[in-house]
């Protein structure tokens, strides 16, 4: 991972000429961002706790040079990359610890608690939402538990079709060892090449076939958690009646309560065939509608997302397209996957409904294009970033019957927040792309003139885009989990008393308080 | 609901008298159970209490009659009926109080707390698992909380295709408001005519109709709570990543956590078609194996469940059977509702699964029977009972590769334990009633000479196979809940740690412990 950019560094580009022009003249660009010299504060912890972390991971597990803490500063929002590139890098750990198993990660916990160390545990660092941006004061230090050493499939049960995890594994990693078990776990968040099986858990990740695989927590049978009070295992069948789902307290707990150090998820048999097709649709409410209809009757295919005309007009995705004339309409992706007889009879009945809404089929060209970049768009943000573009994105949830008045919200939000920051113009875009017989999530994606002001831009457009969405009782967040840059909306979304509850539940599994300190519990 | 049997006391019917002299002869049973007269304890509230609740639910709600307060006296196990029969009302609540809406729980709640009380919330009284048995020690007296004025459709949702239930309200009188509406739940335990919502959410209820509509905390998208530290809602969106999600933490609280006043689930159109047929398979194993496939095929019916060769040769629903010739074999019975064409399609795909997997299609006749006779067989329990033959059932779930040793388990230690108590012969039949993808449940029902020893049987044999259970990893409870029976195990299913957490969740919420005191938590 490039430390101040998205992603593997020998894919950072810059926007295509033609672009860049276009881009510097549609949002007034006139000052371009500088380039700050990069200083890594010096470890602040002493020869005692570094020789007891040595102890416990081995010598070569306790890293403290610059480059190696910088790489595990804070995670890839917008802000994240924006201060990297200030050369802030005061959130830096004192060390990167890279414990091997569950006995080692519980090891370092005990010294944490002994030495009252904030403990940041890492896995893939593509949170954007501040979850890798402990507190630091008050500890002792502040140390990175990096799980990258943790990337073992444990276990595999062709027949209950469920396998155990190590929470280091990146999605790729994971695939690749379940598919040479002819299985698929079908988890593909936008950090899916990056993020890793622990971060999915901890953070209640949704991925982009959401509608066929199912929320990752709904893919979690099984978690073992090292906590500072011992270890936690839940999950001893599919389903249980005997008290709470312990694991859905878990799930969501972004390192406050524990560290998850072992997954297990149900699987599924590698998909035969996979196909992606675009449909094309008036509005972006005749295409939600559309996507509810399906949902309600039982017709979801694996992936299914639709973009709203703003969206649509400006593929953000593909800066070749950028300046080329944009799409009318709206642009819904469906994809199916699984065996051929299946997919066909899934696909007949979903275009028949789709057909009779007014759904215009575009064939699988538009299917293949998003398929093809569907990882990619974070790379196109590190391009814009570099020519002062600000772009960030941001998401939430809602039940169907608040949706319009939910998108409006927010729409405005951004829009006035960045326009009474009075610096050009901004683009404001829009997709559906998890979808429940209830509701689904809106994904927003903006763009504006940021120059040296980025960052403050940024914060009054998603305080802005925050309030809304509390306003609305819509979620905060659908799949980015709260971190530190959601706490403020918390208490708003479950109450004071559902705040406490958490609180309980940490004070419970981490009296002295050293797991990711100020993360998610407000 | 009769005070010491099931359901509609104008239902109470004697065996026929065929079957009795069967039955007596089978279980060699030689000595009927004696008949004891019952003594309500005196209502230990003071008049100070008596009046504060009359002042906050109205003084025609706050009932102190014997006969009221024995029809709140435990739930509706085997041991609960046994314990009535034998004229103990040592857990008789000290009072019903029948609050009208959340404000009213809520001022309950607050009285509780000033004068100590225990409160017990009831809604259906059909608990299996001792979970209206609270402990009265140390409290200054013992409230059952009964939920039964709280019967409103507070909201619907078609858009959203949501409703807002209010918790008293019964299976069917909650699918009466639904349907004029065009709509349903789809929740169809085994208790259905007699339990409630709340009773549902607090016990993680799952219905005959699972494969199809999902458990209940799969249907429910938010809740109101009120407890004695003030009121918690949850549920901003259908799904969210803005950390744990607490819904699951207050489904399965069982009246622990605090009481649930509000129900938001999840509906659907009413199926225009039902379609139950029969299906019969060489053995149970390859039923099973039919249901795994069927699961993570993706192609689940409605209705989906299995009989073991025990209990498809006694049909212990159907009394005018016993002692007809037993079918051979084991019996399935799959249940398509939905859209005709959506039910003719999947009950194709179903048939042409279970036909190249070795199933002899039944037809409509078996499924059509075990329809009809759906909730009836608590009925026939009591009709044992009364010539002194012990019935009682228990449930768990596991993974698949783990189903076949759960089920030898279970099954040798519940016919060793009634052998070692050495009175004639013991049945213990099974069927499989909820399938995942990953595992299944397990529902074994147990019939067996008592006579007058009947509750001391019974729990040697309970304890027996909860023993099984817990050593095999699996859960002590799919769908039943904890209560106070299987409490003891819970600490080897979620550690001690786990305990812990409920702990703590129950002092933030329940300080001073006056809700249900002594159940689901250790």
């Amino acid at each position: 991972m490039h430390p101040s950019r998205w992603g593997d560094p020998a894919r950072a580009a810059d926007l295509p000429a033609s672009a860049r022009g276009l881009v510097e003249a549609v949002f007034g660009i006139d000052e371009q961002p500088a380039v700050a010299a990069v200083v890594v504060p010096p470890s602040a912890l002493g020869p005692t706790v570094v020789d007891a972390l040595r102890e416990a991971v081995g010598a070569e597990h306790v890293l403290l040079d610059d480059a190696t803490r910088r790489l595990r500063t804070r995670g890839k929002s917008t802000p994240d990359l924006l201060r990297q590139r200030a050369g802030d890098l005061s959130d830096a750990p004192d060390a990167v610890v890279r414990p091997a198993d569950h006995e080692q990660v519980a090891a370092v916990l005990a010294l944490a608690v002994e030495h009252h160390l904030a403990v940041v545990p890492f896995g893939g660092g593509t949170s954007v939402t501040g979850g890798l941006a402990a507190r630091r004061e008050g500890y002792a230090g502040l140390v990175s538990l990096d799980l990258v050493r943790m990337k073992r499939l444990l276990a595999v049960d062709h027949t209950s079709m469920t396998a155990t995890l190590e929470p280091g594994l990146r999605g790729p990693e994971a695939e690749a060892l379940l598919s040479a078990e002819g299985l698929v776990l079908g988890h593909y968040p936008q950090s899916f090449e990056h993020a890793t099986i622990g971060g999915f858990a901890a953070t209640r990740s949704s991925g982009q076939s959401s509608a066929g695989y199912g929320r990752f927590d709904a893919l979690v049978v099984g978690l073992r958690v090292a906590t500072p009070r011992g270890e936690l295992r839940l999950g001893s069948a599919p389903a249980s009646a005997a008290g709470p789902d312990l694991r859905q307290l878990l799930l969501g707990s972004e390192g406050a309560f524990g560290v998850i150090t072992e997954v297990t998820v149900r699987v599924r048999r590698l998909p035969a065939e996979k196909v992606y097709e675009g449909w094309g649709w008036p509005s972006f409410t005749d295409g939600a509608a559309a996507m509810r209809t399906l949902a309600q009757a039982g017709l979801l295919p694996t992936v299914l997302r639709l973009s709203d005309e703003h969206e649509t007009a400006i593929n953000l995705a593909r800066p070749d397209a950028i300046g080329a004339e944009g799409a009318s309409g709206c642009l819904m992706v469906v994809g199916h996957e699984g065996e051929p007889e299946l997919v066909a009879a899934r696909r007949t009945a979903v275009a028949s409904v789709l057909t009779g809404l007014g759904g215009m089929p575009l064939g699988e060209e538009p299917g293949r294009a998003w398929a093809h970049g569907r990882f990619d768009a974070p790379y196109l943000r590190d391009s814009m970033l570099d020519v002062g573009v600000l772009v960030e994105t941001l998401e939430t949830a809602t039940f169907w019957s608040r949706v319009p008045a939910l998108y409006d919200a927010v729409r405005a939000a951004l829009v006035d927040a960045l326009a009474s920051e009075g610096q050009g113009p901004c683009l404001v875009l829009c997709h559906i792309s998890h979808v429940y017989e209830t509701g689904c999530s809106l994904y927003f994606t903006v763009a504006a003139a940021g120059g040296s002001r980025s960052l403050e831009r940024w914060q009054v457009a998603k305080t802005a885009a925050s309030d809304a969405i509390a306003a609305a009782g819509a979620t905060i967040t659908h799949h980015h989990a709260v971190g530190t840059d959601h706490r403020p909306w918390l208490p708003a979304e479950i109450g004071d008393l559902g705040v406490g509850v958490l609180r309980a539940v940490k004070a419970e599994l981490d009296p002295t308080g050293v797991l990711n300190p100020g993360v998610l519990v407000p």
